[in-house]
């Protein structure tokens, strides 16, 4: 089954690629891998999740919100090289979470991200990962996003 | 026109390439990627910026330190590789900003960067980017950038 | 002398590859580079090294739990590509310091992690860093490294 056929069997569809907050490209391809700028939980130029997991939102609504930035890395990474049928290999995953103080389930968060990505891709969606606290994000984002993929 | 003369037209000088806080090499290639070091906002030896975005100085200031952590980049690329003409794509920059609480312009404050790399290098210079908050970073820099650049 | 043997010899042991906190792989490679998640200074599935840089724990400690970090790093490296020999060059190694309110020396603690693939790796050891404060870590882990080497 294509890639896109599976998303929308788990219920989701490729967003719109969202525009860069600012002076940047959203991905970008260099060799065999493909770059994404960090993604923020934004869908049709919402913010569906912000302020701090672990105190303005929960574990899970964080984990919502590591699924959505997902998604829009594969919207822009589409955007770039046209069929996501291209990807052999997620490579890596970067996951910023928005943290209250005291906030230390990250990894928790971050699965949103890394267990779509292998319902989609399946072996070829298991990447290496880091997933840290930070105490602010862009527009107040929940989480934010970056991933490598090869091509 | 070269580079470094855009640089001057610009009104900058590509600065002493900084000497690293500690155990590591400020640049570094592997394939066609080269790869810096965190640049904070140095220049001959003096932090420039200090403190936090948001309350010890202002977005516009920070936009002024992620230029200098730029120059600091472009810098220490030049002296691993000779020669700024060699860089056929800027291919990302992580931007990490000192955030005092509640402060969430990060892509602004990354912008003081990115902006100077399109200046400079035009399409080239079109690059993924993120841009987070941190609670600190070292010697108190209020803003400190890596870049990968593909030669 | 081989890295293995060296590593014997500084007094260290290459500990079991850490399993993942969750849903993504400890280390993969693309291409000539070999990328990790991010470790925390686990060992035997016990954290070793808690809570907040500066506060919690000494800067010295700090540099402990970044060696720790390193060599659970280059022990998920050895898992992935079976023989740390095959390492050319360490390229590129990002630390996350859980760091107190006020504390700057993320690169004194990165260090630990640093000047232990110096002496391991000699020439070949020497890399590029990022050294960042965040305000929280996964498992309230003291600090959290990623690596990447070519091979």
């Amino acid at each position: 089954m294509m890639i896109e056929e599976k998303l929308n069997e788990l219920g989701f569809k490729l967003p719109e690629a969202p525009t860069p907050l600012a002076a940047y490209v959203p991905a970008l391809v260099s060799g065999n891998l493909v770059f994404t700028a960090g993604q923020v939980p934004v869908s049709e130029g919402k913010l569906l999740y912000a302020g701090k997991v672990g105190k303005d939102i929960s574990p899970e609504e964080g984990m919502k919100a590591a699924e959505v930035c997902a998604l829009n890395c594969l919207s822009v990474i589409k955007k770039e090289i046209g069929d996501l049928e291209k990807i052999k290999r997620v490579v890596k995953v970067t996951v910023f979470v928005n943290s209250a103080n005291g906030f230390t389930e990250q990894p928790k968060v971050a699965n949103g991200a890394s267990e779509l990505l292998v319902k989609l891709f399946g072996d070829k969606g298991k990447h290496v990962r880091s997933a840290v606290g930070v105490n602010e994000l862009p527009i107040d984002a929940a989480v934010e996003i970056e991933m490598i993929v090869e091509i």
